[in-house]
């Protein structure tokens, strides 16, 4: 095992399974790889065990492994985005963006002026669904770990970690000590709400809030990966 | 006429018209604001000129004038994307985004790689149809000038220009040097075509070409605006 870099996609399509030292393909995957992907006995592939572990690898009837192991390092601190489910909201397509985008963690909100509601039930085959368009958007993207999709809870009560910061036109710049940025619904945030919790603007335009999540995710990972230092 | 900032969204919704001194709502618009916004008579609303002058007005049979035209100053520098067709790629889901995040130009491109071609007819088509995309998301993100969307060119003629830097893994990180970032299509560009033009890296991850022009617009605008600074 050696310590290293994610893939850079050079390496054919990336696949998650639960061992890197004996990797072994499900019957899903090998049809996706194999029927959408077109790839042939040969051709090369990385396999990842979605825990910070990736090798290359060759496809076939068995997998056969190319290269050792490789373990990438996790990032110095972990950045998270939740955001509010709204009526007109594309939540697969947050979820997806941030997952791509290399965010750590994704929280699924319901916030006081949060128009939809899903009961229990709903809740659970929504998180099911966007399950698979975590790990669809972390092969994708080449990720070594997934991020955390966690179940639909009350934004406030996730605002009680002191790191959480709320999204709120006219607020500060994004700097290293917001770890979780909650992006609210339509109507924004409710005064109880935003309480005394720091809250960060994300620029003079109006987003839409699957615009407001995307663009935090992309700035917070960049921030993260010090690609750019906070404002002055 | 005074100096100030954008609309923040809470003066009811925004619409673009020939003349703020005496503005007109369009037959369309009119049906937009009544039907689908469900605005009434007496209800605020803000006209914009598109050209950086705006003001609060009420609806009506006749629109009224409730405040004082406000100029916004032009930014500071201006900052664009480009990105190829892709096959698979939404041009109207980053056109939608980069005007919501407030980028000031937008080309669409073909690239040695790209598989996308449109013939003339199409080009117009697809052009129309992603300008009235960039006046909807103006009107949503309350922006009081609207990016410049440029008709398809080839990628290698745009980036003649000395600002331009192409997106490609491994690539430096963006600053403010980088006015026009181009996106290459799925097969990446053609050594041709990055020549020993500047190259920005958008993260470890990646990114889906659609992913890296938001990506690289939420970045850029908040470089723009100084909300960050570059790496270190």
């Amino acid at each position: 095992m050696m310590i290293g870099a994610p893939p850079d996609g050079r390496g054919g399509p990336h696949v998650f399974m639960d061992d890197v030292e004996d990797p072994v393909l499900s019957a899903d995957d090998r049809h996706h790889l194999s029927r959408v992907l077109r790839l042939r006995d040969g051709d090369a592939l990385t396999v990842c065990d979605a825990a910070g572990r990736w090798r290359p690898a060759s496809f076939g009837d068995l997998l056969v492994v190319t290269g050792d192991v490789v373990e990438v390092p996790p990032p110095a601190r972990e950045v998270a985005v939740g955001f509010a489910l709204i009526k007109s909201g594309r939540p697969e397509l947050v979820v997806q963006k941030l997952t791509e985008l290399g965010v750590d963690r994704i929280l699924l909100l319901s916030a006081e002026r949060s128009v939809v509601m899903w009961d229990e039930g709903k809740a659970a085959v929504q998180l099911h669904r966007l399950t698979r368009v975590v790990r669809e958007a972390g092969m994708q993207s080449r990720r070594v770990r997934l991020p955390v999709l966690e179940p639909l809870r009350q934004a406030s009560v996730v605002a009680r970690d002191p790191t959480v910061a709320m999204a709120e036109p006219g607020g500060s710049g994004l700097d290293g000590d917001v770890g979780v940025l909650l992006i609210g619904p339509e109507g924004g945030w409710t005064e109880a709400e935003l309480g005394d919790r720091r809250r960060v603007g994300l620029g003079s335009t109006v987003l839409r809030a699957e615009t407001a999540a995307i663009a935090a995710g992309a700035l917070m990972v960049a921030l993260r990966d010090a690609r750019v230092s906070a404002g002055s």
